[in-house]
């Protein structure tokens, strides 16, 4: 299996740099003092349609031939990852496949169709949606772009923390949400590339611990039906994602829901951005975790900002 | 009447910017796309305690005499002025004490008390709490920073608009809320002793449309029980703020209350920022005049973040 390198990751980022935003980092004196370490949080929510899903999109699309790009991309996905692979299409002028299931939400199935995709539908489980994308990958000869489970789409997300270290590099530790695996295998990818003693924290909902428990017990272990407020990390680690979290991760951490849910508020509150619930999870588990990060300098990845607000937690 | 100039203005930002956060101006695409200008929104609802506010009150409790500052502050207010006087005074050893209707939020309640004021609560009505806070100054000595009919608090609400110009100079026109009118004031001054070719430009609800009315009629009319979402311009302009937008304001436009939440919902949704809906009323006018604003460039001023995250009007 072919690990990306840090060397593989600043080629992504020069490669994307002209497509994506270089997003701020932001600092609250307030929840500073309220947790007692320095928090410097990674906007990741600014970036194009509103999730760090656009940097490793671009990049899975500005990586193909000539001859693939003719033939276009194709993924399977509701989410954000869905978004930013037709916005990356669209801009490079690649046709993009999207396979939704039917049930999806209307507002995810008009931020696709707004970019420009060919939405497919398909009946709501991952048989149905694996088998229809097979089908449009025979018929149109089309590259598969997987959320996560793909070299160039984790090179991608590697970036964002590359620019944090840019801009704040005498860290203690960087901190990013883990679902499918695939920001977390480019972030420790990345960080531990620059400087090996910045130590490396996955954080998970306790709700959805696969990575944790795969993490810890060595050996991958999916969730099963895991049900979470942190609906962007109900996905489990493939073997690429597991290989790398294994060699560069230093810890996961998972976080109860009312921790989620209480700092999703209070970065709402306090820091007057819009963050998806997915993103409050690096925030606690340094809430959860006092005696770990207390008066260190800690790079949180904001993963995103893409919220229903008639369904609000709080 | 004392009216204020840009030295005045200036004199106020040398003064407040150690105690301020000098905030960002953002732009989308997006948005710039939709309203077919240039958009550039000054942040204040990342200034301290989330509002514009806390340039003006911190301007006024550094310009007290050392006596008056023994002697403390007082004003009534359950709003935004009411936080930002509290830290303002805290900030620099003063004590504050704020009159609040008995019935104000629980939330407002304890944002003030967490700033250290002293709360005197008082009947819902403005009698009331003109004679309680009457009361407090024959008893104490402390000196009234009213809300916005204060020429301190003007010359502070005057330096949002002074960043904006330091960093964007070239606009065509600068947009900011109207309530009382101590930012509108400020706002006015500001850009005209900067530019006097820069039109500026005030946004009213239409359901609270006294500076409207008083600003076209010639004569100052009051508000009679104003209801708007934007509930931070429910106040009515005074003799004072009266004779600076009579001076420096090109016009006033109306928003009627679908545009102030679609547009609230716009920047949120679009920027991932929260904003309250009282600074919707600035993109509001845009949206209700195109053919105004096309091909402009815009500075708009985005008056503050606090909002009850239980009651969203979307």
């Amino acid at each position: 299996m072919l690990l990306p390198t840090i060397t593989d990751i600043r080629e992504a980022h020069s490669r994307i740099k002209p497509y994506i935003h270089w997003t701020p980092v932001l600092s609250s004196q307030l929840l500073n003092e309220l947790f007692n370490c320095s928090l410097f949080f990674k906007c990741e929510n600014f970036q194009k349609v509103g999730a760090f899903k656009f940097r490793g999109a671009t990049n899975a699309v500005l990586s193909l031939t000539p001859e693939e790009k003719r033939r276009g991309v194709v993924t399977h996905s509701s989410g954000n990852h869905a978004a930013a692979l037709a916005l990356a299409a669209r801009m490079n002028g690649v046709k993009a496949n999207i396979v939704m299931p039917e049930n999806a939400p209307v507002v995810k199935k008009k931020a696709v169709a707004g970019y420009g995709a060919e939405i497919t539908f398909c009946k709501p489980t991952l048989q149905a949606r694996e088998e229809t994308t097979r089908m449009i990958m025979e018929k149109t000869g089309a590259t598969l772009v997987h959320p996560y489970d793909n070299f160039n789409v984790i090179c991608g997300q590697g970036t964002a923390s590359l620019e944090l270290l840019d801009e704040k590099s005498d860290l203690d530790f960087v901190i990013a949400p883990v679902g499918g695996g695939g920001l977390m295998s480019g972030t420790s990818t990345s960080v531990k590339g620059i400087n090996k003693s910045i130590r490396v924290i996955g954080a998970e909902p306790l709700n959805a611990n696969d990575a944790f428990i795969s993490f810890t017990s060595g050996t991958l272990t999916p969730s099963v039906n895991p049900h979470t407020i942190a609906d962007g990390l109900l996905t489990s680690l493939s073997e690429l994602t597991y290989s790398i979290i294994k060699n560069n991760v230093d810890e996961i951490y998972t976080a109860k829901e009312e921790s989620i849910i209480e700092c999703m508020l209070l970065i709402w509150e306090r820091m007057k951005i819009i963050i998806e619930p997915s993103s409050a999870t690096v925030l606690a588990i340094v809430r959860e975790n006092p005696e770990v990060f207390r008066n260190k300098k800690i790079g949180l990845i904001i993963s995103g900002g893409n919220v229903d607000f008639r369904k609000l937690p709080f």
